[in-house]
């Protein structure tokens, strides 16, 4: 299935266009599962397998973090690959992976997160230039996010300055993008963080039909409402990710997964406003 | 011991200032070890260890891909785990990561380089903001090297791009970095291109302490000759990195070894007019 039909059915089966982002630390992982399990591994995968059960009702995806499993060493790859089996086929999978690299490494990065772990995105930094991109974008099932304006204040460095006569960096990343979705089988989607919708709009306004990975809700500070004046007229799908606040909503409490339940329910009710614009109802 | 310190004592006991590359392609190893172990995993340890030791006298760094060992899932990181006990100790070993990442990710990426695979340098990507270097810079045993002009041809997309009144972005990394250095404890150094020379001065000129990871000689293109007239004068230590053209420099044949220490050795001997600027002799 090509992957905008994908995820436009993920939307419209969840009523959500919410994304729960597996960050698995080992250290505030709640405590009744630490009781429960003694192995380090086992606690992560039990933790992200109840967060998965506990918010697939709500959720249209799921994005885990690379850099949280390859901390784990060899047993952490094991735990991502087992995890991917017990996502709900029907949800969206982002791998968080960040990676930007070229011609051979950017191939082997490609296999293993399409081919290995089969997830249907995964995050890139196209810092070094678009061509790293290229073995990605062979395939109509599969989309990449593009990092464009990251939500973090860092993004000040260089994604915010001006460039090349475009107000920001970020927006010129948008507008190579946009031409490069013209000779891409894959879908070229972007990150943009819901910490900078002062900005956000001319980058939009650049790439319209771009899906879109919205960092920053929730634990950062980006506001809803804020993002809904931004996304207005936006054709792509946004996927709005929120991971820490959600899935250690329930902190040490013995009913943890209903905590967490409660959180990602409510989050997804918050971002209901965008997401009417973008579910499809059946005629 | 302080990562200078180490680099230095590295590029004087080898003469070099040579780094090999691990890029472990399954498909393109010596037929003669597809021979002799059936399990890819076998061959690419097996590879990459006779990589090793067929080179070692040559050179001052071992630089593994993480992407090539990645793709070969759960084992992959085994293999890699493994090949960084056979690399000699008193070698500088850097894992080309180029992540960039923020906060709690960025720790975990910097635990699984620094403190799992030991690595005394790992290759980073600053787009996101000089935030995403935080995790890393409280280690003075540590190097990062940051992207700052790469080699490919799609560094002419953001890299070579005028900004904020530089003549490109990588110098204007390299003007923060600068700045950055003077509140870490991890030596920050730069990836620099070799195929870049036309650019790389402006960059060295504002980060003349800074040691330099250098891709793009052999395969990719650059001169050891323009090389030698931008590094002149730089105060880091330049290394000088080659991946395919010396590990795959014995193709299929029976003593591929002999011919990849054969290319290893003339690599070397090719940058001594550089290397002799930054070899120590003792008095």
């Amino acid at each position: 299935m090509i992957f905008t039909k994908k995820l436009q059915r993920a939307v419209n089966s969840s009523n959500s266009i919410l994304s729960v982002g597996l960050d698995p630390d080992p250290v505030i992982i709640p405590r009744p599962l630490k009781q429960q399990f003694s192995d380090t591994h086992d606690q992560v995968f039990e933790f992200c397998r109840r967060v998965i059960e506990a918010t697939k009702t709500d959720v249209v995806a799921y994005k885990p973090n690379l850099a949280f499993f390859e901390a784990l060493g060899v047993g952490g790859w094991r735990v991502l690959e087992a995890l991917m089996d017990t996502i709900p086929a029907a949800k969206i999978t982002i791998a968080d992976a960040k990676r930007g690299d070229i011609g051979s490494t950017s191939e082997m990065y490609k296999r293993t997160f399409f081919d290995q772990l089969q997830a249907d995105a995964v995050t890139l930094n196209p810092l070094m230039g678009l061509d790293t991109l290229d073995p990605y974008l062979q395939d109509e099932t599969k989309a990449v996010f593009v990092l464009a304006m990251t939500s973090n204040k860092g993004a000040a460095d260089f994604l915010r300055t001006p460039v090349m006569g475009r107000r920001s960096l970020g927006e010129y990343i948008a507008e190579l993008l946009q031409k490069k979705q013209t000779s891409s089988q894959t879908h070229i989607g972007m990150v943009v963080g819901a910490t900078q919708t002062d900005i956000a709009g001319q980058i939009l306004r650049v790439n319209g039909n771009s899906h879109l990975l919205i960092p920053g809700i929730g634990a950062q500070g980006g506001r809803v409402e804020d993002l809904q004046g931004v996304l207005s007229g936006h054709d792509g799908i946004p996927i709005v990710n929120s991971s820490r606040s959600i899935i250690y909503a329930g902190g040490d409490e013995e009913n943890w997964e209903e905590l967490v339940q409660k959180k990602a329910a409510e989050t997804c009710q918050s971002l209901h406003s965008i997401a009417k614009h973008y579910i499809q109802t059946k005629v």
